[in-house]
Formats: C-alpha cells, structure tokens, sequence
C-alpha cells in the first residue's frame, strides 16, 4: 500500500534551487490546501494560479506562499479577444501561466498531487528533481542501456558513440504518479483498484522520433525552449473532448523538441496521486479523443517540419497548418483548434515581446 | 555495496519455463565453476559450451548439468571452409552456439557472470525474467510512460493508441549487470572504481527507429524470429577489432527487428558482474571500434532494408551488401565482414534447413 510523505518538520529549504528563474502553475477550482504538505519544497518559490470555473469563487490559498491569481474575468481582460485560444472548464486553462510567467522555468502541477516517498521513506522533492532534470542534457539519438548516463554512479556504457556524450538541452522532464495511475476512462473502468506502487528509480530520454503521452499532471519544462509550443489546446466548455490537453501539447512539443535537436526526459520524480476521477465523466469526454488519436498520432509521426522553421514559433505556426490540412477532415474541431494555435501563438508573442525575450536569455 | 547474492538452498525449480524450447549458450576458455551459483535456476536447462582458444584443455563442467561441448577442431569439422565466419580467441565464438540449437530461444551468459540480488535481497532468477520478456509482447511504436505495460500492476496509461495495445512479438531480451558496469576502456580507466548498485526495477522496449549498445553477457532471444541475424562478426585472432561483436549484432538486429515488425527489450534482468576486463587490453582491442562506431552508428540509422526482405535472412544479406558498400571506404575491414555476414547465412542455412526450420514453428 503506497502512502504520501509526511513532510511535516522538514524544514524549507534553505537554498532552494532557481528560486528567481521559476514559476509554478497550478489550475485549480478549488482550495489549495494540498499545498500545505508541499511547503518545505515549494514555498520558496512564485506561484501562478488559474483559476478554472466561477471567477467569484475565492480561492483560499496557504499562507507564505508568493503568488498571482488569474481568473477567467483576468484572461478575458489580458488578451481580449485572444482569450478565445484558452479552454475554460478545463485544467487546460493551466496554459495562460506559461504565457504570463516571465521566468525561464515552469513546474506545473494538479492540486491532487501529493509528496511521495521513495522505497526508503523519504520524501520526494519532485521540483529538485525535475530542476536536475532539465539542467542536466538529454540523449535522444542513441539510447543508454543503464538510464541517465549524467547521473551519479552511472555513465554512457560500451558502445556509445564518443560524438553523442554531449548530449543535448533538455527542455521538458515528465514526471510519475504513484497510487493512483494516469489511467484513461476505459481502464479506469476495468481496473478500479489498480494502484501504481512500483517505484522505478530511473530517468531516462524519449529517443528522437517517439512520441509519448505527456501527462500534465507533474511537469516541468524550460520556457524559453519550448514555452510557445506548450499550448494545451481547446477543450472543456463549448469544445467536443476533453482530457487531451496535454497529450495534445505532449505530441506538439515533441516533434518540435525533435526538430530542433531538444531533449525530453520521463520518468523520476514521482508525486502522489491522491484521487481517481470519475471514469464515467472521464468517459465522456475522452470518447472522441480515443478515436481520433487512431489518426492524430500517425499524423504527429510524420510530421515533417521545413528546415526554415528554426524557432519554435516559425515551429508551431508550420505544425498549426498541417493540423488545418490534414486532421480537418477527421471533424471540423481541428479546423477550430489550428486556428487557436495560431491565436496562441500571436498571444504568447503579444505577452511576451521579442526585445523582452531576448533579454531573458532567449537570444 | 553489491554483493553477488547466495543461492545455496534454493531448490531446483521444479517445473522450470521452457525446459525444452531453450538453450543456454556459454563461450569460455575456463572452468565453468560459476555454474555452481546458478544451480537451482539454469540446471534444467540444456546447456551449449563453446570452447574458446586452445582445443586440447580440458573445460570442467560441473556436475549435474546437460550439456554438448565444441572447441575449435568441432567447429571446424562442422562447418569446413565456412567456420572462417566465426571468430577465434573472442567470444564472439558464441554465435556458433547460436547456429548448432535446434531449439526455439536462447540464453547467453559470461562466465563471470553470478546471480543478483534484488532490492529485497532475494536472489534473481534471470533466466526466468528473460523467458516473461520474451513470451509477452513489445510495444516500439510508441511510448509507455509506466514502463512495461503487459506486467503486473502496469497498463497502458492514458493517451496510448488502442490499435497498439497489442503490441508486436518480442525478438529480443537484453539484460543488464549489477557491480561491474558495462563500460568501455576509456571509461574504466577514467572511473575504475565506479560500480553499479542501481536496481532499476522495469523492463522497456526500445522503441522502433532507435539504436542502442547490445551487450552479449546477458542476452536472451527468440532463434525462430532473429537468429540468423544475431551474428557476432569478426573479432579477435587475426582481426583488427574486438569488444565490438555484440555491437554489431545489437546494430543488425535491431534495423531487422524495427523493418521485421519485432521487439526488442532492455532492462530487467540484472546479473551480478564479477570482475572488470583489463581496461589497457581493452582499449587496444576496442579503439578502432571507437572510431569506426562514428561512421558505422549513421550508416545504421539509414539503413533502409527493401520491401522485398521479409525473412531475416533476406534481410541480412541486403544488410551485408549495404556494409560492403558503404562502410568498406572505412576499412578494408568492413569488406571482409561483409563476406563473413554472407557465409554466416550460408552456415546457418545448411545447419538449419529450411524444412527443418519450418517443422520447427518457423512458418
């Protein structure tokens, strides 16, 4: 039976990490207590929170924390009508954070993550990790059999190319659940009860070319590498799926990061995962997205991006018209959300100017 | 610090996986007295000893244990001219083992190899951890975050394509070395204490499109699916190049497996390695191959193997005329492999008919 930490009389850390050169995101719709047991890790650092839902609603949030409150009346005013690119109803809207946050990181996470433990029963400082992930390079051209060859006690093993040790920048690290497993509604429904207790001590990078189901749940990336293509799509209110999110963005960024010679990492840290959804409302609002991505994913596997395209967002506006091409005749709600690409984009550049980008290290 | 584990008192398993579907392949130039550790998992199991150097020693078997036994004047006898496809004073000589089965799967072992412990300090049983890879299917097309999908507690995780739920055979199955790390010269002389005490407790396919380092001391495959493919080229005794013969076979068979359709699995399970090579003898054996991987690494990631190559061995004799090709600029090296690759076929052929093959499950 797996457990969250208990973090209580672990003192906050005296020197945390990147502590001016990082956001934390979090959409909610309720309080935020979680964050109570997150303290001795998170506190030092800036919150942004979305507020998803009734913007009359207060939102409680723990004190000590250092945050900025977004709801949907904030979108709206921000970006006019820009707002149309942000889902509402849907932790989706999680992605306005990434646009107005002007630090280099973003660590995202849901507020029914909890610490985890690992097998020794300590707990996990997920953003530690996830900061060591991303500062440390990725290896997507040839794979490393014993894992991460930057960590300690490990390296690049007999046979791994002199030419490739450098590695390359890693600009997204996927992190793991323990309890309960990412699970979509189907599997929700035929296995209740599975929990998810096996602890893999590993973290490893997507080889170039495989894609992956990036879950939004614990995720941390580098904003001025990938940031404009981490847009997580229109779903929730007035849209016809919902829970695709982040496999949307997850499919996006990596043929991007693929491209541009990027790295994407998974696997530690884990967090704890405290609650199930309802598989049954799950259902509904994934049912189309299990149809599509039969299509959408052989379509991001041949996604052929021009050499022309050398930023990220010269990346996403080519990929925003493919979508528009070829996922349209599948129904007209891609026809929709290649043009919100678009719009996201224009928002993201309007929010944060090229000069401004520039200047926060973005050459 | 890791220690080899005890098995003293284990019973022998009684109704031991695969009993007559498998077998054990062991190159050696010495006494197989790490056989005695293994007693209670591999001696079931038939046992093929290929000897190494010096035809006339005597190699102690320890007692028990089912075996047939070649040295260099059986190879010779056996294939004739063509025994010039297998190596001499390497263990490269182990492919021979490889081509003599008549039986549907192989285990291959160092003899430094001893049994592993677990976290729990439980003794592995690798043999039956390789057989549980082999016999549930791979999935290289896309990425499970949770690591082996088919394994107990662990599924698909949501946003995985349900088409691919299935999965593809599993060709495969490389396991990897706790203690002494699978390195190179160059990093045993620059890390010569560096040991591996890192469990990782998963088992992953390597997704298609992928390379990786193939290391023999710890392999497991499917002879029915891959076997003519899992050549261990030309090493040692009159060659320019050693430590590279299970290099060039994880190369071949996995451009074969990724256009065959088949998987091919790393990680689970560990054997414990006992004792670090020479590392200046090392270097002088592998430091060509330091070089040449540089060339050889993107001439297999282009490999495009035709449409009309749809058995293994149609697949690598295409493959031996793109290496004579395009790698013999390299060397003149690469030539003679290239001949070797064709005459290995030939070999496997006539000690494998295909009637043979076919009585054999082979189609």
């Amino acid at each position: 039976m797996v457990e969250p930490a208990n973090t209580v009389g672990i003192p906050v850390n005296p020197t945390p990490l990147l502590k001016d050169e990082l956001d934390i995101v979090i959409p909610t719709i309720r309080n935020l207590d979680f964050l109570e047991m997150w303290r001795p890790f998170l506190q030092p650092y800036h919150l942004i929170i979305v507020q998803d839902g009734d913007p009359t609603k207060k939102i409680h949030v723990p004190e000590g924390y250092d945050y900025e409150l977004y709801n949907r009346n904030d979108i709206n005013r921000i970006l006019g009508p820009k707002a149309s690119c942000i889902s509402f109803k849907d932790s989706a809207c999680r992605c306005f954070g990434y646009m107005v946050s002007k630090k280099k990181y973003i660590f995202t996470i849901d507020d029914d993550c909890f610490v985890a433990k690992d097998p020794a029963g300590k707990a996990v400082n997920a953003l530690e990790q996830h900061i060591k992930n991303l500062l440390c390079p990725s290896t997507p051209l040839f794979f490393n059999t014993l894992y991460d060859p930057y960590r300690e006690g490990a390296d690049f093993v007999r046979g791994y190319p002199f030419s490739l040790r450098e590695g390359v920048s890693t600009a997204v690290s996927h992190g793991l659940w323990l309890n309960i497993p990412d699970y979509d509604a189907p599997t929700q429904l035929v296995k209740p009860k599975e929990r998810n207790a096996r602890y893999v001590d590993a973290v490893m990078t997507i080889p170039k070319g495989t894609l992956f189901p990036m879950c939004g749940m614990n995720l941390a990336f580098d904003r001025d590498l990938i940031g404009p293509a981490m847009y997580f799509g229109l779903m929730g209110d007035g849209q016809p799926i919902g829970r695709y999110d982040d496999m949307w963005a997850g499919w996006c960024i990596k043929v991007i990061c693929d491209h541009l010679g990027l790295g994407v990492k998974t696997g530690l840290p884990y967090i704890y995962h405290s609650k199930a959804s309802n598989p049954f409302v799950n259902l509904k609002k994934e049912y189309k997205g299990i149809f599509w991505q039969e299509d959408i994913i052989p379509f991001f596997q041949n996604v052929k991006l021009s050499k022309e395209a050398t930023t990220v967002q010269q990346c996403y506006i080519e990929l925003s018209k493919m979508v528009k091409e070829k996922l349209s005749s599948l129904d007209p709600y891609f026809d929709k959300l290649a043009d919100a690409m678009v719009t996201w984009i224009e928002a993201w550049d309007e929010l944060n100017p090229p000069a401004a980008a520039a200047a926060n290290g973005k050459a």
